[in-house]
């Protein structure tokens, strides 16, 4: 069989999978934002019921791909593989997500890059023929994160300027072999770059130089330019990551200020909500793809988008020992017709 | 295209990728245990010249990695894909791995069913045609195992008989689509089972149920009887585990008393090494794979061989709230033979 790359690290699909179904949950502050009227689902409570938050997160991963599944009149049965994670510890919460769910279950972990990790194998999965249908999934909470990473939420510490805000919530998508688009064209895989940054409340900064090197991979490998796409955008870099990549693409002759932005700059109100660098987590991008991308790509007001999910690769036991946070980016492509 | 599935939850590949390649290294206990003549790297300090065991384990999994790309006579830039994970926290041991070896990454968190879970979607890569030459690993360590998920060492808890002792190791394997194998024939994707045990010294009665589940789903899908196979090997079971699973799969009609281990059974000597219930951790199966079966299959006395890891996916996180112990197992059938 021939293989179906473009370049050192990019595949064209040969079928491209149709992207039949999404769904969102966010959380109360979510709700509030810039995109409040794109989300299928905003919480009032983000313990929704639960007795700990790591319990709330589980569950509106779960429901969120319960409700993606449903949308497209399906259920949990005819999807052939469940591809997701987290952010916590032995990505908890999706183990018992997915124990709900009965679905054959690859979990993984790419931090915040999760949702176009789940994407990229999901559509593989489903162009190279081993499956029909694949639910892409993932979640973060602002409390499960924040205590599992930072402080106790009870000690109020005062956060940096260049902190980032970890958005509650969860994004869901169904992957067909059968479908009308947006189909996922082609998939540039990233390779952890780490520019050494070692302040944990500096994820864009960290997570910069790894977007930009799968984005400059991407058009390298596919020949195109930034101007191809009516939307470029990354995961939870926010606005000290944003700024970055805008830089450091520009000294590589890469023009991205018309069509470039972040999950994390769009997802919270600068201003109103107080939330410093912007949003992150890996219900960052999954929420935002999955409400406003895929929706306004329903509507034919953008047609081929970039999606790029970013990831900090680090863990308080290697912070604790001195260690750098590496990145990672692995970027989607997703257009509205398969030429 | 046509689907390649067999049944529900099985897949069988067009193009079997071949394990062209594979290394194990193991600390200094594995290293006197029944399979020491196997092991490629035996170390004789478990800290390896780090200043951590986490700092070890990661150079364990980069350094088995390296090997047995070298081994193939390649470098990392032919490798399209590192596909990989261990037990830590945000698989950190994983991350610092990849990120000196400059592969396009994808983590995964199977906990101790990593290793087939990496070769399951390494395999339908290469076999979809996205990748050429594919690096699945993993890695654990006895003493970072020991303090994340239960006591300080310096505690010196005593052990419970079902416990079982994290092997300290990693393993790696490069699969291809060219070679003259063994082969990468079929690959049966577990559900989370959760048998609803709470109690973290009994992995393998937490795992069992899932093992079972996923082999029955494997004959049933494949119409094979286990004695089709020279050998079935479960990754760490153990003997609390496996003589669950032989009790269980007998109830279901299916005698595996002549042909079935557990590579927790296999990789410690009960009687001398005070391993209490066996081993256990991501390398149990993977330096087990890696070594003793690759190898019994290049002498040809296995030939048909079906490779099982086994994951117990919790964390102190969710056992501290209460929650049981899922499990999960992905099976992996590996022959000499494409026909």
């Amino acid at each position: 069989m021939a293989i179906k790359k473009l370049g050192k690290q990019t595949v064209k699909l040969e079928n491209p999978p149709s992207i039949i179904s999404y769904y969102s949950i966010v959380g109360p502050k979510e709700g509030k934002g810039p995109l409040k009227d794109y989300f299928d689902l905003i919480l009032e409570d983000d313990l929704w019921g639960q007795e700990s938050w790591e319990k709330a997160e589980s569950k509106m991963q779960e429901e969120c791909i319960k409700a993606a599944i449903d949308k497209a009149g399906l259920s949990s049965q005819d999807i052939d593989y469940l591809i997701a994670g987290d952010l916590l510890n032995q990505i908890i919460a999706t183990a018992y997500s997915a124990r709900q769910l009965a679905i054959p279950y690859y979990g993984l972990y790419g931090a915040c890059s999760t949702m176009t990790e789940s994407l990229s194998l999901g559509a593989m999965l489903v162009d190279g023929g081993f499956a029909d249908k694949v639910a892409c999934a993932v979640s973060s909470h602002f409390s499960t994160a924040e205590r599992q990473f930072r402080y106790p939420l009870e000690y109020g510490n005062q956060r940096k300027m260049s902190a980032q805000w970890t958005v509650t919530g969860a994004g869901a998508t169904i992957l067909s072999s059968y479908g009308s688009g947006p189909y996922v064209k082609c998939i540039t895989t990233g390779k952890i770059i780490d520019p050494g940054i070692t302040d944990v409340a500096n994820m864009g900064g960290a997570m910069a130089p790894a977007a930009v090197d799968t984005l400059v991979t991407h058009f390298q490998d596919t020949g195109l330019d930034p101007s191809y796409y009516d939307l470029i955008i990354s995961g939870d870099l926010g606005y000290v990551g944003k700024s970055i990549v805008l830089d450091l693409m520009k000294e590589k002759g890469y023009d991205l200020t018309k069509n470039y932005t972040d999950c994390g700059v769009e997802i919270f109100d600068k201003s109103e909500q107080d939330t410093h660098a912007g949003g992150s987590g890996c219900a960052c991008s999954a929420t935002v793809y999955n409400s406003y991308v895929f929706k306004e790509m329903a509507k034919g007001k953008l047609n081929k988008v970039l999606i790029m999910s970013t990831g900090a690769l680090h863990s308080t036991l290697s912070t604790q020992q001195g260690e750098s946070i590496p990145g990672i980016a692995h970027a989607v492509a997703v257009e509205n017709t398969i030429e």
